[in-house]
């Protein structure tokens, strides 16, 4: 017996769910390339982005996912041989890293841990021993969704700061654009990458990329460019060159609707949002951890990321994901690296509201209940009331 | 503040949630009318219809909404001057023995309430006074979405046989065909009518008739009969007759898809589905009626409704459903009739499972607590429970 059928809550973290005006406004033919509206789309989401990224800086849309948009950033500023200083907190630092180090790149991980946010004052140190400023850049995600950590950006650019090195600062923020505040001018990022299918609600296909006059001036002298991911040659006057070629035209319909929909709730009000239904799933997931066979990844709690929540468990996660996907449509995700076969995760991201959260909780604390894992009980009602209290009238 | 941008949960008693399947199989061109698969697409789910009704009788499908499906089922088998025994529980029944007093027939109403199922004994005391037989049709619906009741009409056909009475007995399938039994012939139904929009999950604008032979026989002297509703000119050879002109061919590609999906599930499956989700729905309410300001509209528990729940309260619902729109994206449905400013209802049919049930509960309980209204706490936590025990791993 199964209480599934209905529509599935996709509480993975990312792709996250799309909206359905996104979906209609992308339910259309193809139109030209080279005139028309289209030329109007690319120019009104690049301007746009720079609003997302908050930065004065150039933006660039890929037809490419968020690997790509790795790619895209460090083969613009970055010359074979160059150091690259990773600072890991999950998975997605390192494989930026392992990434450029395939480039050409001579790339140095900082110790770090799965559990742990980015250390500033160990950055700090590490670029004060950098007296010949060998490293070029300093990469690191805003948020990691396989460990559920924020980094504290500003804190970092800080500590670059201290050091007075001059290395580029470069950020992943595909788990944390709409999603919590990011401020790519005023906290000094040179180079900020996201993708279209997190916060953005827009189906996976795009990657944004966006440089400030520093990356561009490192990008005169970067030989690792190549013609697909190169801005200089996207900074052409051709429409298709911004795009190297044809335009993602549908991804980018997608996209245009999905920015109206997120400035029309307005970017303050959606990052407020998810600080909320973050609370909500914290609150129950705290009370489920009194039973001490379920855990949260990231044992500080001001270091647990607003988009996503990592749990770990004592017990094999599978039989509960198996039970939320069968028996109740809820699929969650499941725990990568250090996570796999530990843990899940339960994603609050992108079109997402009070409901949607508290029928997951829902499912996962069924599944708690049916399968006689140890939880502490009243794990939604504690977000329940959280949410009655934080949400007024 | 709000946490409401996300999937709109509708929670309404019809139109119920449209899978997104349903609405992707309508997404297409117009087909030919007189050739081709509509031909194929009308026959399948005339002959599914008879497999949903549970009949060998005959099955019609109207370009109409459940209104048009009342008209239907009255001209078809009444002629001017008829008596029509109405049996109110609600709002449904009254409204369709309005419609039948337009038409001309003479309407009697037993005597019933907002709060009560149909009483059986009082059907069959009713009927032995009636020695001449001067009533000709008994209708009545099996849930009324007003009231949140269900009546049990094997009962009420059982005290027509013990009245020995030949009347027809018609009822309204449209808010429990797909939610609940319901078996036409072994029931000794003579009429049954429904509508696309709740159990059935397609969007509003077909209505369903199914007549056995004891209707048909009627048929033939009714002279209430109108061309667009006329069972013998829809049994005709062409194709458009069954549709007295144009089919409205992109609900019936829905509706196709509708079917699929629900013989997929398995008819059983979807109404035990459904019954555990009301009974989730009701262990919720029952605790939130602790606190005397809530209550079931429907005292009498087994005469509770599995596809709606219809909640009186001492104080003015309309902050609340304001709240869980607003606030949540929680569309809940306003009280009709008796329950008008003094109660509201939450639906769990159609494309429902438990995310969206707990969900939807989550928000009412987050507006009681928002809004102080006095409520036992707690209720989403006993729907919790009450699944897990009840949806085995």
């Amino acid at each position: 017996m199964t209480v599934s059928r209905g529509r599935e809550f996709l509480s993975i973290p990312g792709p996250t769910n799309v909206p359905e005006q996104v979906l209609a406004a992308m339910n259309r033919p193809a139109v030209d390339i080279y005139s028309g509206e289209m030329i109007g789309i690319t120019d009104s989401c690049l301007e746009d982005l720079r609003k997302i990224f908050r930065t004065t800086g150039r933006t660039y849309i890929y037809a490419a996912n968020g690997h790509g948009g790795w790619e895209a950033a460090i083969s613009n500023v970055l010359s074979r041989g160059d150091k690259v200083l990773v600072l890991p907190s999950g998975r997605f630092a390192l494989g930026w890293g392992d990434m450029a180090r395939m480039m050409g790149a001579d790339v140095e991980v900082l110790e770090g841990g799965w559990q742990l946010a980015v250390n500033p004052a160990a950055v700090e140190e590490r670029l004060k021993r950098d007296k010949q400023h060998a490293i070029k850049a300093v990469v690191v995600v805003q948020i990691d969704t396989a460990s559920g950590v924020v980094n504290d950006i500003p804190a970092i650019r800080k500590a670059m700061d201290a050091a007075k090195h001059p290395a580029l600062l470069m950020v992943d923020t595909v788990a944390s654009l709409g999603c919590m505040p990011f401020d790519m001018d005023a906290w000094g990022v040179d180079v900020a990458m996201s993708g279209s299918q997190k916060g953005l609600m827009t189906p996976p296909g795009l990657a944004f990329v966006a440089a400030n006059a520093r990356a561009r001036e490192a990008h005169q002298t970067a030989n690792m460019r190549t013609l697909y991911w190169d801005w200089t040659f996207r900074e052409g006057e051709i429409h298709y060159q911004k795009y190297c070629g044809t335009p993602p035209e549908h991804l980018l319909f997608g996209l245009r609707k999905a920015f109206d929909m997120l400035f029309d709730e307005g970017l303050e009000n959606a990052i407020r949002r998810h600080t909320l239904l973050a609370e909500a799933t914290r609150a129950a997931v705290a009370k489920w951890a009194e039973g001490e066979v379920l855990a949260f990844n990231i044992p500080n709690a001001p270091d647990r990321a607003n988009s996503i929540t990592c749990i770990l468990m004592r017990s094999d996660p599978t039989p509960l994901l198996d039970y939320c996907r069968e028996k109740c449509g809820v699929v969650l995700g499941i725990g990568l690296g250090d996570l796999t076969g530990k843990g899940f995760r339960i994603a609050h991201m992108g079109y997402c509201n009070a409901p949607m959260v508290l029928g997951t909780l829902g499912a996962v604390e069924m599944g708690l209940k049916a399968l006689s894992i140890p939880h502490g009980s009243g794990g939604v009602q504690a977000a329940i009331e959280y949410l009655g209290r934080a949400v007024k009238p």
